[in-house]
């Protein structure tokens, strides 16, 4: 049985990994367009804020122990160009250029999501950098270096380029960022995302927020964003507006999509033709809370779903569990995590929402060392339901969330998720962790 | 309406503060037999841990607090001598000696535990310590500071010997611990049992396993423990060998007990005499696991207990929640969490328990400071539940534990919760949390 698997990312990798596991005489063959396969892509900014560290350090399993070990198929600088649903055949480019058909029984598609760019003239211009593949990672790093870049302008202010806040500041660069919309981080909870705001002020760094840049331009060795409130200059400017899935040539086989163009799978991952799957930044999911159609493309969902992919095509397959849209990122000495909803994508999915906010502490009364840990808990009036979580604070947020983040897998009330046995010891918290402390309120808000 | 408590300490005060807040009229009265109220009594190896703290430091609110801003008749210094259940009165004896009967309408005796002393000669001299009311943090405080104490053997080897560990090693007192039993932690996985181990051993903490105390002999300002291995020489013994509940006056009242002569309460809070409720560490529960009756007296249970009781007293109870059992400690520099089963206790409770073990680390591939974090889960073969999980690791142990404290409750399968969408970034662990990848393992387990 041939098993071709385009991308060889987290999604792909371990797709081809696992199904080779299950039926080690499978052929199975990866086509990846860029040289690297297997690394930590979220690990770059930390990389690139220590100046002595290689980017191949990111590098977990190299393509030639895939080829040796595993017995994997894995053809680097190959280029998808096709896929003949009907026939059974992805066309490729070659790294020499010549174009080549192969034959699959299964096909997992793991091409995975393209930083966004600003649809503007000068996007292009050499110092205009994004940061998805190990290659971007390598080009930044590079460039810092070779230019000696004492500012940055990130455009955009979400996860990833929050996290290349702190690693830019790290290497003493000053670092602006500028978004059309009002906010930073809208689907938090306001308070606790001035919390994040006065971290990033506390860290020197500019906050344009409703500012549209309107053009880029070169002047020497700098480079110069227009808004229609002025200019901002920098040595350097970084994209990171978000990113959109790689789904041009399942559109182009004729498989349907789902949301924000994202491949449509079911919970077995199948697409919506026969022996294609997807999996990975490239595919959607279905939300534990909302049961509907999701896109939220992060590292652990990519991993499980080309793992899962790879049961279903060795016959071993189950339905996969939904997302509940878990994150964690560290801004400088912040922990910021959420799960499930915010308030306004609970309104967006039909929900009743009431919410509470609390402000509790990292660790127990009196204990040396203790700081701030702000919740805020999202219910459902009607169903009584707990519908999200979202944690900011020095410590004890990253982890903590993960408790919320089951308790919505469960289908929780916020009433029984107030009476859960967390643990408690004075280094680690409160005797009634801040968690339960907010759903407490949050059931009085909910009764009310 | 007449609320009566017996115990002014975490459950007690609980109870009372809640019925004030529910029903503002009701008198409530409070018999303490100490002059300590609220305090925070897990925070007392830390406060002993820094001779230039003072021990007040942990009252959370005073007793005039209570009296004043609530309304509460906080009596302390009057300890309970007898209960009437048929009358509806108790005795108590005053600060002054004096007899005095207190009528309710309803009862909640909130008592709590006390700790166990060797019964053996010698048990008595003041060099011998227990650590579980403030007034006996104090006692030890001022004992190591006006005998200059160098040397201290601790009887038992559980959570607060392995905490007042730290707290005496950080004064630069030789500590070593003897427990009649072969091994450190018995309901933990070896491997894990191990790690701790070691980390006492670094800490040049000595134990002395297998060792039964025969005597304690006063020589000089030095105590003497005899055992049958010959003489361990101290300036000071503390006695950590776990607590028991304080069950007498309801016993001698005819109210039944439960587990280890636990108050045997039902889902409200009831005992088995009419308008007579126990909380907190006095009072048995049910295990959310085996869905069987338990004791393990934590401070959560204890406050949450004390507001559920005082709810179901003022009309407005729902059925409390049952244990898992979570718990967390620190032993020097590592985190020790479990919730729960362990493998002794699921054959105890007639499962048929499998377990996998793993060592993973506590953040990303190549991510700097990264260290081991040991994972330990059970599952039971025959309805594939997750039963249990263990963790130790120098970081994000503590809070983890959390999210398989919510699988207990909810009663997810291993399966089930290996499908769980937790937070990842490279700071807080690898893409694969640890525990995931220990349920992965398990699954595979209980397949085969």
């Amino acid at each position: 049985m041939k098993l071709l698997i385009i991308g060889g990312d987290a999604a792909g990798m371990s797709a081809a990994s696992r199904a080779k596991r299950n039926m080690p005489d499978m052929e199975v063959t990866v086509l990846e367009q860029t040289a690297d396969v297997s690394y930590s892509a979220c690990g770059m900014p930390y990389n690139i804020a220590d100046p002595h560290r290689d980017m191949n350090d990111l590098v977990v399993r190299k393509a030639d122990a895939f080829r040796e070990k595993q017995g994997i198929e894995l053809l680097t600088g190959h280029r998808a160009e096709a896929i003949d649903a009907d026939g059974g055949t992805v066309t490729a480019v070659t790294p020499q250029g010549k174009t080549a058909v192969f034959p699959y029984d299964h096909l997992i598609l793991a091409t995975g999501a393209s930083p966004v760019f600003p649809d503007v003239p000068g996007r292009s211009l050499p110092g205009v950098m994004a940061l998805k593949q190990l290659e971007d990672g390598r080009r930044i790093k590079e460039y810092i270096k070779s230019r000696q870049v004492a500012s940055v302008l990130i455009l955009g202010m979400g996860y990833v380029g929050l996290e290349m806040c702190e690693a830019l500041r790290a290497r003493g660069i000053q670092v602006a960022m500028v978004k059309p919309g009002p906010d930073l981080l809208p689907w938090m909870d306001r308070s606790l995302a001035q919390v994040v705001s006065e971290e990033l002020a506390a860290n020197e760094v500019a906050l344009h927020t409703g500012q549209t840049v309107l053009e880029i331009r070169e002047q020497g060795r700098r480079l110069s964003a227009v808004t229609a409130a002025g200019i901002l200059e920098a040595d350097m400017i970084l994209s990171a507006m978000g990113i959109h899935p790689n789904s041009a040539l399942a559109t182009e086989a004729g498989i349907s999509l789902g949301p924000e163009n994202s491949i449509a799978v079911d919970k077995q991952l199948h697409t919506s033709r026969p022996h294609v799957f997807a999996a990975g930044d490239c595919a959607d999911a279905y939300h534990v809370v909302t049961g509907q159609k999701t896109w939220i493309p992060l590292a652990l969902r990519a991993n499980r779903a080309g793992w899962a992919a790879a049961d279903v095509v060795c016959g071993r397959g189950a339905d996969i569990e939904g997302v509940a849209g878990t994150a964690v990122f560290k801004v400088f000495n912040l922990e910021v995590a959420r799960t499930g909803l915010s308030m306004a994508e609970a309104h967006r999915a039909g929900f009743d929402p009431v919410s509470a906010t609390i402000r509790s502490r990292s660790r127990a009364h009196a204990h040396p060392g203790a700081t701030d840990l702000h919740v805020h808990v999202i219910g459902d009036r009607i169903s009584g339901k707990l519908l999200g979580a979202q944690m900011v604070g020095r410590e004890g947020a990253a982890h903590r969330i993960n408790a919320a983040a089951v308790a919505l897998h469960a289908g929780m009330s916020v009433e029984r998720f107030s009476g859960m046995d967390l643990a408690y010891a004075p280094p680690f918290g409160p005797t009634w962790d801040p968690l339960l402390t907010a759903a407490n309120q949050l059931v009085k808000q909910l009764r009310s």
